[in-house]
């Protein structure tokens, strides 16, 4: 009976696309799972899991399987997305799955376990196509169809020198298109564009993406072809990159969508209790000008249009620096320039912003000077929030750290208190005329 | 002397990868890019634009050249990108080159831009290999060599049937590793998967993405295969949908690097001037309640607290909700469950925030009432900033409304005025306690 089900259940279950078949794996239970291992051959998982969302890769899944089967899927994945799944995996289990794979494949990796996260060397796959420069078209052609199978990428043939040197690049179109007896020298396209094994993943995709190439070689220290990195893992790694800005921007992590509501407000609440605090400053600030308030209470009036316009205008620079860090071709100048440029821009805001509310508040209040203080205050408020927010995520990249989770929230925080600050330094200067009019 | 400049020009420019050949002809004035495009053939200039970054797409450079040339250029380009850059031209124009181009191309390009912007039709290259089931893999491979210099992608060849309908696809791979007498029918994939011309571009990309494909076919109202879209195009359109979307949390062109200080003021101030008078409303809402301000100065104090946790909180909610609709697959949960979530996720977030805040005015003013005001305030401002920063882009989608530029900055300036109004409503009903306290 069993077998029969099995074999119903393979035929509908392959039916689907693979990458379909791991959407369903994804929402199946641990009884359905093991089922599902048992009616599927290793290659066939190896497939599903080839095919897993970042978000769903876990070495929990090999847990749930006999060791031996467990090193069979390992075995039949390409190395980088195995790789991906068993980073979480306890150290002995991993022991215990590699003594079940060939020595060459175990060691490889092995090897690529120890690269740092987010480098070349974490999202390279070791499956390629390599030749020395002295082969025929035909004998290339040749290789290529023996190595289609287990190669991940077929489309470029990488031609090393006899210390593995990477020289050139062939592409399968030109091979196939090239008289057989020509030589690969003659072909390749020389020198190669590659990348280091320890470069930063978000340019190695930015590469990928800017030149409109289907893989990328690596290369270590000494020049040596050591794997490729393919275009599926750098739209993962420009998705994942930009999410994170994104994020940034908003101080939460967007990709909280299976949380239940509790796990969603653990996630967003340290930020915002952050923020509090740091907003607590604002409000002490405001309360050290308590008496001024009383005196004149319009003045509280116009602190949330200062610091809202300010915290917009703030985040607009800090969403531009963000953007020209993710992709430094884009803007090419000195950071002067562009620190220039920023001052500039707040400058003009300031002056218009600045003077629109000041005639608004004359006119609505009846009250020129009271829309002379607002005005200058949203003026120079402007320009502090554009420049915290074109700086400090500059600073931060310069001085080699990483943009905080929750930088939007974080400028506009900031760019309260300092709004705040203004306005009321301001105004205690022209208090006088403001209460006599 | 000409030609021997052109002769040394042609060899040191030819030298670099197409891709950065492209990033020097955007630098380049138009005196420069006129002798560039007297010393190159019209191919090599249109590898080039073939690789403009979408931000340098533009007919103008068509306009600089002889129509015949111009004509050249147009017809060795991919006609995906050759349709980009005329999207721009006049008609008058067009007519022009399309005078001097083969017929079947030209009415290819007159098609292509008939396509809505930002569909399939508008993105997809019409350079792709296809056969019918009946031939075998050594007919399919002959194809392949035949047509791989003007294909775009030749990795997937296209199976059809007599009507031209897209019935499967062999990949490049499974031909390669094929016995030649093997039937294409019984090495293709089939169902294809593919997507409809007038299906959203940020969709396809997303499938493209999702699917890990090089290519993906597009089919029209009657099934039948009119063109296929490439990962490199996939890439642009996640890049761009993804730059749209932090740009409307951010309120600003994020994409604006080349913009002078004057041409980045006046992009960003729009809506700033558009949330300064929507704030006046919160203005005009405190200054409505004047009279309590000068009673309790203290209210004052925690106007900025409240409408600045709540606008973080609603921009949280605003980004989650945001992120979701940009990648339907990560959630299929239904809109009612979705929105309870947020419900939940407020309601937990309120509580906690208030609590905290409660604790910190209560302590610092020595005045429990006014904590507890405060808290409360905080609790219901949290709750409705979720709710709007859910419910209104699921809304807007729903409606078929794109996000507005400013979903952002637009939900926090909302916030601000419905966190004011359930404060001093809050504070209204305790205002005798809280000053006789």
């Amino acid at each position: 009976l069993d077998r029969q089900q099995a074999t119903k259940f393979r035929q509908q279950f392959l039916n689907f696309h693979v990458h379909e078949q791991a959407l369903i794996f994804v929402e199946l239970n641990l009884i359905q799972r093991q089922r599902l291992y048992r009616y599927l051959t290793s290659a066939k998982v190896a497939a599903i899991f080839n095919e897993l969302d970042s978000a769903d890769v876990t070495s929990a899944y090999f847990k749930e399987m006999a060791p031996k089967y467990a090193a069979a899927v390992i075995s039949a994945m390409y190395t980088d997305n195995a790789v991906d799944m068993l980073e979480t995996a306890a150290a002995a289990d991993l022991s215990t799955y590699l003594k079940y794979i060939a020595p060459k494949k175990a060691a490889t990796i092995r090897k690529l376990l120890h690269y740092q996260a987010k480098t070349a060397g974490a999202i390279m796959a070791t499956e390629f196509i390599k030749l020395t420069g002295d082969q025929t078209a035909a004998a290339a052609m040749q290789l290529v169809k023996l190595q289609a199978r287990q190669a991940e990428i077929i489309y470029y043939v990488y031609v090393v020198d006899q210390m593995d040197r990477l020289t050139g690049i062939v592409t399968l179109r030109d091979l196939l298109t090239a008289p057989g007896e020509s030589s690969v020298a003659q072909l390749m396209t020389s020198p190669a564009v590659s990348v280091k094994v320890d470069d930063n993943q978000e340019d190695v995709a930015r590469m990928i993406s800017d030149y409109n190439f289907v893989a990328l070689p690596v290369v270590d220290a000494d020049e040596k072809l050591i794997g490729v990195i393919t275009v599926d893992d750098a739209i993962d790694v420009i998705d994942e990159e930009s999410a994170e800005d994104y994020s940034g921007l908003a101080g939460v992590d967007i990709d909280e969508q299976k949380d239940n509501p509790w796990q969603a407000a653990f996630k967003r609440l340290p930020w915002l209790i952050t923020l509090l605090l740091l907003g607590m400053s604002t409000a002490s600030l405001v309360a050290h000008y308590d008496q001024m308030v009383s005196e004149a209470s319009i003045l509280a009036v116009f602190i949330s249009s200062i610091t809202g316009t300010a915290g917009n205008a703030g985040t607009q620079s800090l969403a531009v620096a963000v953007r020209r860090l993710a992709d430094p071709e884009a803007d090419r100048r000195s950071l002067g320039k562009i620190i220039l440029t920023e001052i500039l821009t707040g400058m003009m805001i300031g002056l218009i912003t600045g003077l629109a509310i000041m005639l608004i508040v004359g006119w609505w209040q009846q009250n020129i000077v009271l829309g002379f203080v607002i005005g200058l205050a949203m003026f120079c408020a402007i320009i502090v929030a554009n420049l915290a927010g074109s700086l400090i995520p500059l600073l931060m990249d310069k001085i080699g750290v990483d943009l905080a989770v929750a930088s939007g929230p974080f400028i506009s925080t900031l760019s309260d208190l300092t709004s705040v600050l203004i306005y009321f330094n301001i105004a205690k200067i022209f208090l006088q005329f403001i209460i006599s009019d």
